[in-house]
């Protein structure tokens, strides 16, 4: 049965996520919303045409006759079947709660430009993305990666092996150094660990070939993690 | 073994999902911030001193050696423990997806009074929550509410059942009704099957004699549903 990614073509984005998934298992996937046509096949998603639970948004994924939309969902469907969770129902439940508590930052992170909201263009709304970026950097990007920083007592989060947790701290710790280059720069020294997870998981040699391949979005202004030089202060 | 629940007394909160499934279940828990020093147990548990994985913030349960954070996370866990999810991972599946598309409109709820981040207080950032909610009332709260009210095709979200997802939204619709009165008493004619829904889940004699109860923390300006008169335009 094949997997199929839907997710907006043109941007890493949410379903950044999920490819760094399949890529790291070396598993096979559609990543539909790229195919010709494939904004078209992502709203008759939308519209339910696909079956299953109709989705409100992208990312989502067929999987046979099931539909799973919202990132850290499909992840913890996908976690078994790709062999990057431990098995367990433990450690099943701690890698599903870091994933929701990464999905929090990423939805803070996309409040740093877009702080009134999602339907207005970030040219209209930059003094206030000046404002939220600023608390962003100083309170809460601290908040959220020194709890991860303090987790990884061992060599990946969940231990010995590595999960979707840690390619999703990966993209993260990736996403902020595009965002924020001066301040990130400045704040790396204070998340040891975390920066050695994101360099080891960069080394992984499916990780890397992914990176440096054509099917790997480059950053751009258009998704999660955006390069706006009058917000990184 | 007991469930307890760690959530901020004093507000309802993303705490009050959790509650209304426990309460709509009749399954005893303990709501241990109420307690007295509950404060102090939730700090505590936010130090990882529940064992189990640590939390990132309330609400988080704890049952067993297990503690699970994350709103719809710990709804997952409880969804089949309390009766509130049907049978098979297709319905679970569904039941997930619906309740993080929940997650996300109170997200966005709560940035309506909270634009600039969480850090500062509301009186700060009234110019910009003004503008967040106009958007909000105008786009996205009819997105959110008018996809949940096109799945009502049957008597529950999820079939002839009630589960946690109904629960949920009947919470959702108190607290629009609680945050934006002028706004939203124009708007409910649009959602004809989920006022529906919210009015047969409030009339369940469980859910009707616990909102009736001081079980239930009233709303107020502290939680995610917030009446300021200057928003509900």
């Amino acid at each position: 049965m094949a997997y199929e990614l839907y997710y907006w073509p043109g941007l890493q984005g949410r379903g950044e996520f999920v490819r760094l998934a399949f890529e790291e298992a070396g598993v096979p996937y559609r990543d539909v919303g790229r195919e010709p046509k494939g904004v078209d096949a992502i709203l008759r998603g939308l519209r339910g045409g696909l079956g299953g639970t109709r989705p409100f948004g992208p990312p989502f994924l067929k999987h046979g006759k099931l539909v799973v939309a919202h990132t850290a969902h499909i992840l913890e469907y996908l976690g078994p079947r790709l062999g990057l969770v431990p098995a367990g129902e433990p450690a099943r439940l701690a890698a599903h709660q870091h994933q929701l508590t990464i999905t929090d930052l990423v939805a803070e992170v996309h409040d740093t430009h877009h702080p009134l909201g999602p339907s207005e263009y970030y040219e209209n709304m930059k003094p206030e993305a000046v404002r939220r970026t600023a608390d962003f950097l100083k309170t809460r990007m601290p908040r959220f990666l020194g709890y991860f920083d303090a987790l990884l007592a061992g060599r990946y989060v969940l231990g010995a092996r590595i999960s979707y947790v840690d390619l999703s701290l990966f993209q993260v710790v990736e996403g902020l150094g595009y965002a924020f280059p001066r301040a990130f720069a400045r704040y790396r020294k204070k998340i040891p660990r975390l920066i050695d997870l994101h360099d080891r998981v960069a080394a992984r040699p499916r990780i890397k070939a992914y990176v440096a391949s054509d099917r790997r979005v480059p950053f751009n202004e258009e998704g999660i993690f955006r390069h706006y030089p009058e917000l990184d202060r």
